[in-house]
């Protein structure tokens, strides 16, 4: 089996500044295409702890990908100990990247300045794979079998632009490696907890064959992407096995099952009404912008979503969306009542055909009625309003994304009933 | 300087399904000790590679802080390993821990079975830090002078757990080693690029003191932290030189220093906003609900956000912010003219002081009249409305950040003008 060893280099990580998510991207693709994980680092901007360190990855594994220490300042060094570990002794100039470096300056209404023509300034003993999302080029370095026998990716270490070379640095993999055939068939999964979706298919996943994985892959956002492998051998026949598998937990779970791809509920919401010529609009208070900007992240969206009304406020509510004041007053703002008006109201001031709302306490405190983490959901349609109440124990930030999914799930289903009967 | 070393043992995060939070919250607690973190690594399930790397870890460095795979399942072997490296022949049973974890369990109404009862029995050669939040207690392992001299902290890999434990830890670190100080001080910076930014600050750069290191840490949301540190010595002494310093780079970077400590855009601004008891709101296109989201993600910041429009719809700008329809036939949706009335509208319909909009094209496409990455951003007030046009050239995502960030941005120099002139 390929090994690889990930590793991320910067100061800020290791002062616990920031937090590593490119590992864990890169771990997923490396994973999906049948490549272990040996293991990952994080070290210093310090060329004798970066020398020392890869050195060490390239004498055990087949594949070393890097990110990080590759912007234009003093204290990225990456790139020279890079120079120095691959034995080149110049410099060339990446046309590719300096045409995208140029561009996105440009583009900015910036000057190219020499510290940015620096930036597609790449070792002469790698190639580049160029970074169309930023001015630093994936650098590969293919050492051969008499040194280290194994490859060195180095990518930028801006997760956007590290996620965003992933596909080509897999593409690279795929063409220098010999991979077994994975078949991975991923559903996904919302509306249920992770412990209690392993007690419903635990029978199922119990009598599972021997040679199928299953993986419970939870997110706040979009659920539970639950993916079933098969690691050996031709996987193209084992397709037919794993689509009977999948076809049964599809029955086990019924409409739980929000996609049959790997995929997020506002794009699937985004596909229900766009093919039902139905449009939405959305009225927030505790998840404060959240629903809209997921509606509004697919791109294309502008063809079925209106638009939003985040009252904060108990005035906004009032004014804005025309939640009567008494309704306020009898009830209170975190209740089934104020949800429905505030949907009903944002339909209306829209014109939207259905309507989300969301009112509740993501923290950190509760209310004299409620407990922090209560949120009162509503959905206004064509058929009417109806609410739903949710409670989770997390903190703000996450209460504000779990609220936004659960909204999210909520309007799924109604338009599930009314779009499909 | 003590230095130490950050180890998460478990499958999960080699195969990028959990994300790694543990380590980035004990290399915090660690930092503000004074003590250097040399690196971080994560490493499976596996008796070989645990052993391997921990004898490693070490070798290196006086403190070696694990967390992970001390649960009570199968796959968790981390305290087999350690008792094998700590020579330890025998388990002993730790009576405080075992009355935690009968009281843990009896709590949820659970019998105490005999797999619960071994998570209390530990390496007869450690010392326990009671765990009060989980099952599995803290291990310390002191590895005498002519073996390893080092100190190897075992936590449990469940992240409350693990950052529960970290007072525990950090008490027991400053009991048995000397520390030295360590000075760390950041500024935010925003409106500037990193290579702009690297330019201008370059002179005084170069002119720095040996001892002491800068980096830049940008986000797309925050703008760029810049951090100056000096890692030796006493630091409490060199506090004055270093504010020496950050007194002439705020006097180099004027009004692109927001804020004089580790900060968000937004939660300056709600400073601003509470000290001077006015309120803001927000008009949305582009942007999608991102602004608004920004502003609610600081606790206590109903105080002064009242609520905002998300205008995806012409309609919506039309209708619910009052945008004259003629204003959009004349001059286009992304206009100087409209992000104007957008402000004063969502100003108008909020009852807001201040209030900030945007109309832009996020991607993936430009319209007739503006290139891809186009946002007009408008800021209106008491004293009138003012707008400003920029150009980003990233992926939708991205842009969606900058759009956000540029106009929070525009906003809180609004009010720096306003509020202290």
């Amino acid at each position: 089996m390929i090994q690889a060893s990930i590793c991320t280099i910067g100061d800020e990580i290791l002062i616990g500044q920031v937090v590593d998510t490119n590992s864990s991207h890169l771990a997923v693709a490396l994973e999906e295409a049948g490549i272990r994980v040996t293991r990952m680092l994080s070290i210093g901007d310090d060329r004798e702890e970066i020398l020392n360190n890869l050195r060490n990855e390239l004498e055990l594994n087949d594949i070393v990908i890097t990110t990080g220490g590759l912007g234009p300042t003093k204290d990225d060094i990456t790139k020279d100990v890079l120079a120095e570990l691959s034995g080149s002794f110049e410099y060339v100039e990446n046309q590719e990247q300096l045409a995208i470096v140029e561009d996105i300056l440009r583009g900015r209404g910036l000057d190219v300045l020499p510290i940015n023509r620096a930036q597609a300034l790449v070792p002469e003993k790698c190639e580049v794979i160029p970074n169309r999302k930023g001015t630093a080029p994936v650098m590969v370095f293919r050492f051969p079998e008499d040194s280290y026998n194994a490859t060195l990716f180095a990518l930028p270490g801006v997760p956007f632009e590290a996620v965003g070379a992933i596909p080509d640095v897999m593409e690279d993999i795929r063409a220098h490696y010999p991979l077994n055939d994975i078949l991975h068939r991923s559903i996904m999964v919302s509306g249920i907890a992770e412990s209690a979706l392993s007690e419903l298919i635990a029978p199922w996943e119990d009598a599972l064959p021997e040679d199928m994985h299953l993986a419970y892959l939870p997110s706040p956002l979009t659920g539970i992407r639950l993916r079933l492998s098969i690691y050996s051998g031709k996987a193209e026949d084992e397709k037919a096995r794993v689509e009977e598998q999948i076809a049964r937990l599809k029955e086990i779970l019924g409409d739980k099952v929000y996609s049959d791809q790997d995929d997020t509920l506002e794009a699937t919401i985004g596909r229900m009404l766009k093919a039902a010529g139905k449009t939405v609009s959305a009225a927030e208070s505790c998840t404060g912008g959240e629903i809209s900007h997921l509606f509004t992240s697919v791109p294309g969206s502008s063809a079925y979503y209106l638009g939003s009304v985040t009252s904060y406020a108990v005035s906004v509510k009032e004014h804005v969306l025309g939640v009567p004041a008494e309704t306020v007053e009898k009830y209170g703002v975190v209740s089934s009542e104020v949800a429905a008006a505030m949907a009903e109201g944002v339909r209306r001031v829209t014109g939207s055909d259905y309507a989300v709302s969301t009112t509740g306490l993501a923290g950190p405190d509760g209310d004299e009625f409620n407990p922090v983490g209560t949120v009162w959901i509503g959905v206004a349609g064509p058929r009417g309003t109806k609410t739903v109440k949710k409670i989770f124990k997390h903190d703000r930030k996450r209460n504000i994304e779990r609220f936004a999914a659960s909204a999210l799930d909520f309007l799924r289903l109604t338009l599930l009933e009314d779009l499909t009967n």
